[in-house]
This record gives structure tokens, C-alpha cells and sequence, in this order.
């Protein structure tokens, strides 16, 4: 990316062919993007596929449970991306444990959510708090407020039966983006929480029968990456913290 | 209005110097805009705010609280912009109540609360909701879901001390747009609230000192109109129902 | 009941066949006790059945919506009840409109609604806290923390699809109660909210089918009211502002 | 434990000198209680209170975030209540990291809450869970449904500012908690989340200036057992999923 120009960046943690591709599209429309997956299978179509809209977009191998794989992202990002600023961190990754009866469900279960989810989010916005911090003052001034972005489900506000696992990891998320929204709003950073509720329209879902198969009875990602980008247009005097998303036909 | 070629428009209910004349100024730029407020002095600044900038525009005195008078003047509508479909229907009215201790509050006060936030609302919907239903279906079809958007406040989702019939009144808006939504979303029909959590800055609150008078302490409301019209632009498959909108430096 | 002698009771407001009944009976175990409805039919067995157990009842024919009635009950219960103070009043009135869409609900039906739910209360809580707050500081002591509870629902919380006017109501009534709850807590007055999230069982309720039919499944309001006691007998420490009841095989 | 001749006992997981203490206090006065705590000193002083009262208690030195030690606990229960069926288990355990900036908050702050929290009930619920399940239809029958009650705090609720770490933990527990009272509700099981919402009254808080040092400013844990004790004794057809407790001073 040695030939990037602007000076702010995304950095969006999570992507695979959902939300996080969508949501990376959309934003490089705007910005330079890097896109943090585990494998390169997840991001490497992304990355082309921005590429070859005429946007510019870096990859990483990082694995979010991990602060030092984290921090080493964020190292590479600044070597790769030298003198600009971030504009936008999104957070999209996700651990969602098989759902099963509570008597079923191991305490390695229970780990892989809290870690998959809440500790990926504490090492992610490590690195990436410092940044839209340093962001909120820089010069030339940033188009918009910096931005945390969180993606939540449906489980973020429920314990359903046979989802304790995956609503704890989704619980302790909300909690933390709640704490951090009320810890750094206040120095202008934006951090918005989004309750994804239903199911996302995705090479994954294909078959599944959501809304009984009605048209766009499953939420279509790139609907997804709008409500993103707009709340990362707000101005600081608007924020948003939470917002739903759902199928006009999901039951709720 | 006779020169309107657009087939679709937006009504505000409510439309004063704050949020109602924003949100009108944001929805002319796509839509013709009918202004509804009790009184033309409130409405008709902003009818000639629009038209100087190019817009289309119509004011009726309308009670809102009185089901004829909103009876009354959608039948204004129809005969003043014949054809034209309901794309977007904006209810920003709002009662509020001296906040005062419950042993002072009276049932006119609480009746006051509830008819001019709760009544407001079921008879504005009334007429606006036969409108969007029919305008999901509508050739052409309309550029996004039909919506009706409702401004909620911070006494929409709490009862403070002394704040009773307020937040009576509130609660109770809250509560027809939750069951406005899970009825007519499936039909097409976006319903959208919007908790407004903190003073909206307007020449009413020019000497009010939110959040210690920093810069950006009140809700510009430039800023919520954006909001609005993202809401109304969202993809059927993505919907929201509740978001909240606050200065970044408000406690929350 | 010249013939009473202990020098607190307790007044509830809205008593059928249902919870109403039973806080009666349960209070009346250890306070005379005072019941509003509208009709004598609807006190007249409950006072009965108290007296058959040896408690102390009165029945006052009393229109919760019309303040003046509620004057006039709490003027006589003056009256009937020279020098004793309110430890307890109940407040477990409400008004059901018909379930229907939102296009066919009226102005009169959601007037009924608010009016029924809220004003009640209003008007009820008008004449009851003054006399709690008297009798916080009373000699003797009150045996427990002077008490309002307000009986709540399902639809306090969530405003389903064609349940718009009774949510509306229900909403209004939690917002009250949360403001009293502020208001009056801190001067030593507990003000709880119940929500009661299922179908009680009585006689109106015999052949509904709740939860299949299976035992237990609809609320025993016995039980109801051994809750409401407890909530009446919290120290003031440790008081709860609101709590769920709900069948064991409720689906929530 | 040998003389116990009652068939049912409850076990209290986390007990010290404040909530846990009470509540096994409460419940000796109608079971053997055992007590669960890391060290001996801590459930010590309790156990003696509760046999100079005439009530059977047994201390377990457990480590509730692991799995081995929880299990070896309800072994030696076994062996040492032969024949008995547990009645009631309550969750009392708290991990609470330092309240800090979310920058210096470590992934091991998280993980210490998120084990100390939610990994704790995990281990807990595994064990206490079967044997509530079979109590539900034991010979005798027990007095009261089995109860799992979980204690939560303000931070269940609300991710303040610098305690993310805190509030991770807490919310997990309570998806948890809704998780297992929905899986096992209809099986006959109680399970309650208790939101306690303030400074408790207890040896490590003496000095903490709560609600300006008002009388009953801080809530007696005597208090809140009474409310455990009352959620236990509720018939299966009216459970309470969650309740919350605070002093009347307390601002919320």
C-alpha cells in the first residue's frame, strides 16, 4: 500500500464473506482499508475484490485472542500505512459456540465464547483506542468523529435457553462497549454497539430457511455496512451507542 | 404546490424551530414536505426556508391532539398534491408538562402529557399509516421503504423524579411505535424511534447550560435530521427499530 | 369497623376475582383492609370472605378514573377509620381495551386505556402517598416500610403487534411508578412494579388454554399476593423497585 | 453432619462476611447449609454462628473457577449428606478486578472477571443443576420448587466508564442466568438473578461514605437474604426471573 495518499485509514477485524466484507467495501469507498482475519482464504477475496474497485486494501493474518498477534497487526499497519491516521476500527469478529443444553456445555465452550468474543474486543481495541484518540485532534482534522464500531446479535440481549455460552461471550461485548463508549465519547471517539438480530444473508446461510424464505427475510450485509458508515458519519453532538438491525418480517 | 412533477413526499408532524424544522429541511431535498404544527408561525419560516433553497413545501395548522383537524389535513394533502404517494411520515410532536412533584402534577397535566404524545401519535398514524401501506406497493415504486419515524426522548425510557407525566407520555408513544412496528413492519412499513438523550440546541435552549456549555454539549439538529434520513433509507432486510442519539460528552 | 383497633391498614385499589382477591385476603391477615372497585358485586365476596377469617374489611364503591370518586373513598375511609394510618396501598387497577389492529383501534379505545391504567393510578397515588409519607414517620412505627405497588404486565414492557392502546397504558403506569419510585423513595416510601407476565388464573380465565393446559401454568394469584407481601416487608435498605412473576413453563 | 436427619439441605457458593453470610444464616434456619468458599476463614466464622443458632452447617474449601475443585465439593457432599436432595443453590461469588481506564485494564483483569464471574456459575451450575433436577420430584417432595439464585450487581446492567472489565464479567453471568432459567424453568427448576444496587452493609465497607452516610444508606445484607429466602419459597406458577435491591436513597 506504499502508494496510499490519503491520510486516514479502516481497519476492520473480522472479515469473511458477511458483514465484515460488506462493511470493508463500503468504507473503501472512503478509505484505505486493513482487514484483520485469522486466514488469508477469509481475506484475500476482500482484498481483490476492493482492489479492484479501485480501492486500496492490506491484509493481516492476526488472530484477535491473541495480544501479541494483535499487537503485531497494529505494527504492521504502521509500517505499511506510515503517517496516517485511523479514521474507523470496526470490531466483527465473533466466537459462537455450538448451541446445546447447559449440562453439555464445557467450560472450554464457555472460554472459546468469552475469548472469541470480549477478549478479542479488549486486544483489538488496544491498539486501535490509542489511535482514534491520537485521531481526534490530528491535523488535517478527521472527516468524522473516529469511530469503535461493535457488531452484536440477538444474543447480546437475551440468555436463550441452549445460547448461555454464546450469550455470555455477546453479553460481556455489550458490557465492554458500553464501558468504553462512556470512557472515550466523552474525549470524541465514537463507539457504537449494533444488535445484528436475525439472520445475515451470506454464502453460509444460504440454505437456511430464515423468515420461511421470504425476499429479504434474512438481513443483507451490505444493508449492514450502511448503517456502519452512518454511524460513522454522525456528528459528535449525535452519536449513537446502540442500534437493532433486523428483516422487516423477523419476528422480535 | 400545483408545480410538483415528484411522485412521493413527507409529512412532519411537529415542526417547529429544533428537530421538526431539520428533519423537514433534510427530507425537502428529496421530497416535497408538508409541515403540519398548530400554528403557521411555526411552520411557515420553514416553508420559506425550503423554497429559497430550491424546495417544495406545505403548511396546514393542524391539531394534532384533534382527530378531525389531522383528518383535515391529510384531506389538504390529498386534494393539494394529487397522486403523489406518502414516502416518509415524521412524527416529532411532542407535550411536555411542567416538571414538577407528583403532588403537584394534575390530571390535566398527566392528560396533557398523554393526549399530546400519545394521541398525537395514534391519529397522525392513522392517516399516515393507510398511506405508506399503500405506498409499498405503489408504481413507481418508492425509492426506499416507506417509513414513519418517531421522536422518543430520555423520558422514553425512564421516569425521573418530577418528570411523571412526561415520561407517562412518553412511555406511551414508545409503546404504540413498538406495536406499530411488529404489526406493519411485516408489511412493508418502516416504524423506526429515536431516543433523543439530551438538549437539542435550539434558540429555546440558546442560555441552557448542557454538559457545562462545551462546544457540541447540545444535540445539533442538523445532526438527528441525518439520522432520520438514514433511517428512512434503510433496506427492508435491515430495519431499525430503537436507536439513541446523544452529545458525546452527555452522561448517560 | 368502628370495632378496629390495630392502628395501621391497608387500601387496594381494583379488586375482582383475581389479584386483587388475593392481596386482599393476604393483607387482610395482618391489617384491616380497604377495597376500591367500581361495583359492590366485585368487593362485597372478597369482603365477606375476609370477615368469614376473622379480618377486617370495608368496601367503597370508587371510579378510579374520576378523581373526585377517589376523594370521596379516601374521605370515607377517614371516616371509617379515625386515627389509623396507610401502611399499604395497592394499586391494581387496569383497563384492557380489545386487541386490534392499530387501524381499527380508536381514539376512544386508547383514551379508555390511558385513562383506565394511568389516570388510576395518578388519581389513586394523589390520595395514597400523602398518607404514606405520614405514616413513615408515624407513632407507633409502621410495622414496615409504608408501601405502594402497582400491579403491571406483560404489555408494560413491550408493545406487541395489535396490543398498541393497552401497551400505551401499561407504559404510562411504569413510567408513574418509576417517577414515584424516585420521587418518594428517598422520603421513605417503597414504590415496586410488578410485572405480571402471563394469564392468571380465575374464574374469567378458566378455559383458556395457557401453556397447553399443563398444571401450574397459569398464575395462582395467591401467589401473586405472597409476593407483593414480601415486597411490602423489605427494609427500607434493600428495596425492590421492580420484579417478574411469571408460570415456571412461561415462554419469555 | 452425620445426626442431619432433614432430607434436603442448600448449598452457598461464595461466602464471607457479607451477602453469603446472610443468606446462609437465612437458610440454615430451614436446612443443613453448606458453604463454599476459596479459604477456610472465610466460611469458618459462618459455619460457627450457624451451629451456636442450632442450625447444621458444613464448610468445602473450594476454588469455584475450577471445574476439579467444584466437583470434588459436591462429592464430599455426598459422602457427607448421604440420602439428602438439594433444596436451594445459591451463586454468591464475585470477582471484581480494580475499577481503571480501559487502557490499562490487562487481558488478565478480563480474564479474572470473566473466570472469577461466569466460569464460576458455569462450574457451579454443573454440579448444582442435576441434583435441583432431580429435587424437583423427590420423595418427600420438596417444601419449595429447587432454586439456583445468581447474585448480580448495578454493573449486570450498565458497563460504566473504567469498569469494563467488571461489567464483562457480570453481564456474562446474567445471560447465563436467563439461559439456564429458560432451559430449566419448565423443568421445575427456579432460577433468579438478583440485581443488587448499592454498597452493602459489611466489615469491608464500614467506612465507605454511601448515600452521605445516611442511616440504612447501604443495604443490610440481612435484608437481601430475606429477599433470597422469599424468592426461593415461590410457587412454580409465579417465579421471578429477576429483581432488583437498593436503599431508598440510593439514585438510579
Amino acid at each position: 500500500m506504499s502508494s496510499i495518499s490519503k491520510p486516514f485509514y479502516a481497519v476492520i477485524a473480522g472479515v469473511g464473506a458477511g458483514t465484515g466484507r460488506s462493511v470493508a467495501l463500503r468504507f473503501a469507498q472512503a478509505y484505505p482499508v486493513v482487514l484483520l482475519s485469522r486466514r488469508p482464504e477469509s481475506y484475500n477475496p476482500v482484498v481483490d475484490e476492493i482492489r479492484q474497485q479501485g480501492g486500496e486494501a492490506l491484509g493481516i493474518s492476526t488472530d484477535l485472542t491473541d495480544p501479541n498477534s494483535v499487537k503485531a497487526a497494529f505494527e504492521t499497519i504502521k509500517r505499511e500505512l506510515p503517517g496516517r491516521q485511523l479514521a474507523a476500527a470496526i470490531y466483527n469478529a465473533s466466537s459462537r459456540p455450538s448451541i446445546k443444553s447447559f449440562l453439555d456445555t464445557t467450560p472450554d465452550d464457555l472460554s472459546r465464547s468469552l475469548v472469541g468474543n470480549a477478549h478479542g474486543l479488549l486486544n483489538f481495541a488496544h491498539s486501535a483506542l490509542p489511535l482514534l484518540l491520537s485521531s481526534v485532534s490530528a491535523t488535517p482534522a478527521p472527516p468524522y468523529p473516529p469511530t469503535l464500531i461493535i457488531t452484536g446479535a440477538t444474543a447480546s440481549l437475551r440468555g436463550s435457553a441452549r445460547f448461555g455460552a454464546f450469550a455470555a461471550g455477546k453479553f460481556a461485548v455489550r458490557a465492554l462497549g458500553q464501558s468504553l463508549a462512556r470512557e472515550f465519547g466523552p474525549q470524541g471517539v465514537h463507539v457504537a454497539h449494533v444488535i445484528v438480530d436475525g439472520v445475515i444473508d451470506m454464502p453460509l446461510t444460504k440454505g437456511w430457511p430464515a423468515n420461511g424464505g421470504v425476499e429479504d427475510g434474512k438481513l443483507n450485509p451490505d444493508a449492514i455496512a450502511d448503517s456502519y458508515w452512518h454511524l460513522h458519519t454522525q456528528h459528535r453532538s449525535s452519536f449513537t451507542q446502540e442500534l437493532d438491525l433486523r428483516p422487516y418480517v423477523e419476528k422480535f
